[in-house]
């Protein structure tokens, strides 16, 4: 990001004019926000200072929510039409689509729309971990937001397919099952084992990506970054999106299951696949952050990274010696 | 757009140079054009001052036009060759790409071609009101002039699969219907409730993200806007158009719909549906302008939209009270 | 372009330089070349004096060479792999990405890789006339050269699926006719006039939008030029490619049809489709020059368009009149 | 790329500010890493200097890694869902992305993850020739690793298509082989000239393609460079992928075959298509470097290419005479 900072003293005083030239990146860091804060005037209201402290939070919640319409919507439209109107890989589309105008949408807050994204944001890039749980409760609001939204678009196209409009099916009890709609279920051959694997080695390339497309000091994506999420996005669909339906995210998952339960499809949304339900709850977790350490620890040079300080920056993991330090600039 | 003005005293006299970094990206307002006016010499014919007059209403027109003639042109030769040069995914990349291009061709008027989109800039981005009827008509005519050579360049192949020159029919009274070349019809299960919500959703989540994507005090795409908005009517026709065609554009369905008229499809063109053609023309206007309320309420910072002025632009619709109070420099 | 010119006057004497902040897109004048050629120094060598005054006829040779290739090679993956290996889709996405591809290569001279773009270009944005001549042969030529080395790759292929490596036919002569892998055959049912107008609009298409993507007085793609161009073809080729398989390009049907009937598809290359082969070679010239000459009409500004010149340009064609005018100034 | 260098004097000291308008374009040339070295302070650890010397082994590593990923999964995942979870075009996506993302993973390096690529640099581009066999290796680890990852993860999956754990075949000895998730066979009625000639023609492309894209002489594809990499090798794979698989490259073939034959899928890995697995390792070395000699001989006017030297560069190849003359400064 070019930003030029122009300072003159004229006899009426000294002026500073920040110019920046492109477009603040998706950050990790709250910076986009402050600098954004500083160009723009908040309107003195009521509302602008609700609006002012909820903004992150409101960001988030549009972003998943971007995401989920899409990604529920193309699985509504493909299943419930047959694959008339689409196939799997219009599905891989509608995911990749999703993340893409999602993060769009929630640039002001770093674009992260996973919980599992912001943890590793927390551990790895010194994003501050108070706002983890306001990020994590936003996205979550917002999938299930959107898995409601999409529910009451296709729930009279819902009613034909099951057979009529008190019957809602999980996969595995039914072969007319729509609860694929809203959650990820795993094939049928699936062992936990191999559940797992598959949910961590995709959340795992999730991270290292990100992390390689937000980073200037390799090629970065720049301005392109939507663009290379969706090709990121589309190609875990494609490549090992089968098993398990790639949920790596806790709130796309977690959110709409909680709102298709709600809905009535009953308390196989959570046994069905032999309780599967939390292994995408956990392994994005744990996979994000090993992706985004493997980047850290073989590619990355920025000071921001634990990995870049001394003793790989386990010394942040004992708080009782840095309290004895002089306190640490960070920029 | 980064715009630098240089202004130099020099003994020949004053000299000021504007350099305009960037292109101007889609503006809402009219400001694309007034730079660019300044930027070239108007020559000096009749002809020359008819288009200065009505450059804006010509650019509404031909990008209304290249979106049709792509988007009717990709279904007619879907459905005429029996789905063998294309599938509905093909459907849903004709739209987008048809989006995609008319926005390139509208650039000078601000790329709206539609006019929902219109009247939500007018209400929200203040959009001169004046000029929306003279867009809306533009928008019209140039969807019924590529519905005309759409008809004209598959009229043979059309007559092939109706089975006949003189036969014209509408989908619901008849296996091989045609008039869905040109204007949408609802899926047989809709309900009118739910075709309004349908229409409703995909407008709101249309609007949303042109706001979003023109939002420079968000992520932005800049340059990458008309990419974008490819990825966001791809979206849409796959998540959200199975059950009414996301017409989601009055100039998109009501003209095509009243050329197929006029060619002799017959009053069903009108009644199909259970009269389903209002609801294309009414519903986009109330989902446009919900999704980019929503936009400015939760996300939106800049001083053009009302939201963000006080009494969140009220007073705006009591004309009355603003003549008493000071002129509003409005920039 | 963004174009900064320095000059400073120093005790050593003045200084000139010329920084280009953008890479120069794809232009219908002779700009680019001669800008490079300042930039970098040729080599003083034989070849390197050859290479200097064919290196537009080059570029052109490669660039339409490439569009071929993969042009030709996608329908003759899809055909002889009996669509096991693609589809009609894929044809689509094999000719867009083949002019995008061949648009990158051929830079140096404009970009063409078609006649009729030449022709279009010389006609309204002052490409020079002498230069005709030279770009169409190397067109076809560089067409034909794809067209042996596909033919080349694809042999034993095609020789399973023709039955025999003695049997070459021509499509409506067989129903294992390879031929349309190297030029277009119009589908039965088409009229001449059908044919004629249909890829008179196709053409008509691709200039209109061609002159849009390079305006910078409109929304302008700049670098992202070749991208959308991709989108324009795969547009074409989805929406009016199915009547008469969008050939909107003399270099590449003619090229081709000329080394199937070279390799051994018999005089059926010509007489098919009653005598298509000449339709691909008019209607395009005509086509283009169309779309270009509506783009200028009603919304170019620029005054290298003869339309923007006093009397329509019409004055152009009245060579003797211009003789006793000073001589123009041409930038 | 735009580099500002802005040298201060003041009281405190000088000061020297390096301002990088654009991003490292991914450069055939060491480049990228020394000004990426210039700008960030490498931590002064064990492990800082171990990775400082492995930088670009690690990048290279990593950049096969992620191409092999997404390409063996995409088969992966076509083949074992029977082509319910994706079709041929699929895999020619998903090469497509993975090419592209590992170009933006491996930046550092200059994104060869292909050792023919790196051998024309060498050749071509000046790059320093004892840096082959570091590439090299890690490029074939990188896509080894690859490979075990994707194993692992549709193990079960293998197991259920190939009706056992115990059984694995490889394409021409059984129905239900899975070898051709891992190296490439060819198709059955291919000679190996036929072969051979179909990957050297493959490479060809794909190393003209890659110098145009990154001539800034011509129009350059800057930081668009990756995506138009994806539309490369989806073309490939689209146009010339059928008859051998379009491995083109020695690591993304050969390392998985090892991993292949590792695993238990026996020596049929080596002599399947009549020993074809020597192909794939000669014929991208040969195809790369004419492509990209052809590149250099007829459009390329930098100084970097022997091809611009006097003699055409063939003086490089007499070693003894070069140390007679007084040394060239090579930029």
């Amino acid at each position: 990001m070019k930003q030029v900072i122009e300072q003159t003293s004229t006899p009426e005083g000294a002026h500073i004019a920040v110019h920046t030239g492109g477009k603040p990146v998706p950050a990790a860091l709250g910076v986009s926000l402050s600098l954004e804060e500083t160009n723009t005037v908040q309107p003195q209201r009521q509302w602008g200072k609700v609006r002012e402290y909820c903004r992150e939070a409101f960001s988030e919640f549009f972003g998943t929510m971007i995401l989920v319409l899409f990604g529920d919507g193309v699985i509504a439209q493909v299943v419930l039409s047959n694959g008339e109107k689409g196939s799997y890989v219009s599905i891989a589309w509608g995911w990749g689509l999703g993340v893409m105008l999602g993060v769009y949408v929630s640039g002001i807050s770093g674009s992260h729309i996973n919980p599992a994204v912001t943890l590793a944001s927390c551990i790895l890039r010194k994003f501050p971990w108070r706002k983890f749980p306001v990020y994590a409760v936003a996205q979550v609001l917002g999938a299930m937001c959107a898995a409601a939204i999409v529910y009451g678009n296709y729930r009279s196209a819902i009613d034909v397919y099951e057979g009529g409009s008190d019957i809602r099916t999980v996969p595995g009890h039914s072969s007319s099952a729509t609860a694929g709609i809203f959650a990820t279920y795993p094939a049928p051959f699936m062992t936990t084992t191999g559940q797992f694997f598959s949910e961590f080695i995709a959340s795992s390339i999730l991270m290292f990506m990100i992390f390689t497309l937000k980073d200037d000091g390799n090629l970065g994506a720049g301005p392109l970054t939507p663009l290379a999420l969706f090709f990121v996005i589309f190609g875990i669909g494609s490549c090992f999106g089968w098993e398990t339906g790639y949920a790596i995210n806790l709130a796309r998952d977690f959110g709409p299951r909680l709102v298709s339960y709600m809905i009535g499809y009953g308390p196989e949304v959570w046994t069905a696949g032999n309780h599967y339900f939390w292994v995408p709850i956990i392994a994005p977790f744990l996979g994000c952050t090993f992706g985004g350490w493997v980047y850290d620890m073989f590619l990355y040079t920025g000071k921001d990274s634990p990995v870049n300080t001394p003793y790989l920056g386990f010394r942040r993991l004992v708080p009782m010696r840095r309290t004895r330090q002089a306190p640490q600039t960070e920029v």
